[in-house]
């Protein structure tokens, strides 16, 4: 039976983690928001799964529907498919690093969200504007720089080699790696421009993910959405570097 | 061989959701920063911990070592150490349902770290006092209910009844959940007085862990720091609610 991702349609947002780990498997999935209100599915069918009697129901999406089984959050879905699509390491302790590794990971995600929206979720982008170039100021010299390094470490000391984050083969927080990087060069195209000179073996693991069969024909296909500024990564120029 | 938690000296912190599962299950632990640098320990070891060229590195504080494996982030340390405590259900996929609720209470620490820091966490709190000001109000009047309502939801929905987050025993999970009520009410005194009117369910879990006698006894203990304002949960009574 298909997986159902249940995520806000048109961003790509912290689904996009998800997608790029059922696409890179070929795993069989239906993007249910973005379905049809005939089949079940669209954006009734995510607020119906949000607002569900039934038992442990999610806070947020993205969640994951296997079964009986609601599983949320990004890195408790990676967790839980990635050996089921042959995406973690078989290892148990390896698992549990992937596991930390996807968690900081989606600490820099949220701390990206909050460049745009450093009071509130729920006000717009132009009514926290200022506080919003203090923090995207912040992230820029010394946040972003912290989390590079420290990804760049991780891949300079893997004992099986810098190809991959955790273990000899490729696995989920690979994939998310590609993500960050692709997010963090749409948003602050000025920032990320020397990424490649700083931090060459997370610039080599993007590209070798990029060159992926599965994750190219993704890339091309109608399910991969274009970013835009609903989604986690926003390109706002006034909150980008302004020189460099 | 004991477990080692590495985490600051002089705050409860992240690393006190950590210590409530290790001193419920009575599992002998070293919290490594606050021992003597004659024994190893301190916050040089900690430092250590930190910058080391061991494989997989943490990016940053609490993480766990047991053994060779160092284990990163809050809900990963518990979601490892959960069964080895008896503090996790048995059953897989309710495993899966605890670190998916563990996850959204780390959220919800990050957004009350962010109610005292919402712009950098480099800067002091004085520096930010302004957009503070604006992101607890946000915080008190539509966060912090929407994830205490949340809680209440699980806990009235939970199959095996109200008394716990997950399944039938006790869990990390609930033992979390004691924390978020003892920090939100120290940081806001005036915006969590009607708590337990309103989430009756999650106030009624708090008390019965406060009750248990393991935590009775660490709650007593020179182990168990103060709340302060060095810490995630911060009583500055200008961002609590003016009114009420």
């Amino acid at each position: 039976m298909a997986y159902e991702l249940y995520y806000w349609d048109g961003l790509q947002g912290r689904g996009e983690f998800v997608r790029l780990a059922l696409e890179e498997a070929g795993a069989p999935y239906v993007d249910v928001a973005r379905g049809e209100k005939e089949d079940g599915q669209g954006i009734g069918a995510l607020m119906a799964g949000l607002e569900s009697d039934e038992p442990y129901p999610p806070y947020a999406p993205p969640f994951l529907r296997d079964g009986d089984l609601i599983v949320p959050h990004v890195a408790n879905i990676l967790f839980y498919l990635g050996p089921k699509l042959k995406l973690a390491p078989r290892d148990e302790g390896l698992r549990i690093i992937a596991n930390g590794l996807q968690l900081t990971i989606a600490d820099l995600v949220t701390e990206v969200h909050d460049t745009h929206h450093p009071i509130a979720s729920g006000l717009y982008y132009e009514d926290q504007q200022d506080a919003a170039k203090a923090r995207s100021k912040d992230f820029i010299q010394h946040r972003m720089p912290k989390f590079m390094r420290y990804f760049e470490r991780v891949l300079v000391h893997n004992p099986d080699g810098p190809q991959h984050m955790v273990g000899t083969a490729l696995s989920y927080v690979d994939l998310s790696m590609f993500q960050i990087v692709e997010g963090l060069r749409y948003a602050f195209p000025k920032a990320t421009k020397h990424l490649a000179g700083h931090y060459p073996n997370v610039i080599a693991l993007h590209d070798a993910v990029a060159a992926r069969p599965a994750i190219v024909a993704y890339l091309q296909s109608e399910r991969r959405l274009a970013f835009n500024e609903t989604g986690i990564f926003r390109h706002y120029p006034e909150l980008d570097r302004a020189t460099h």
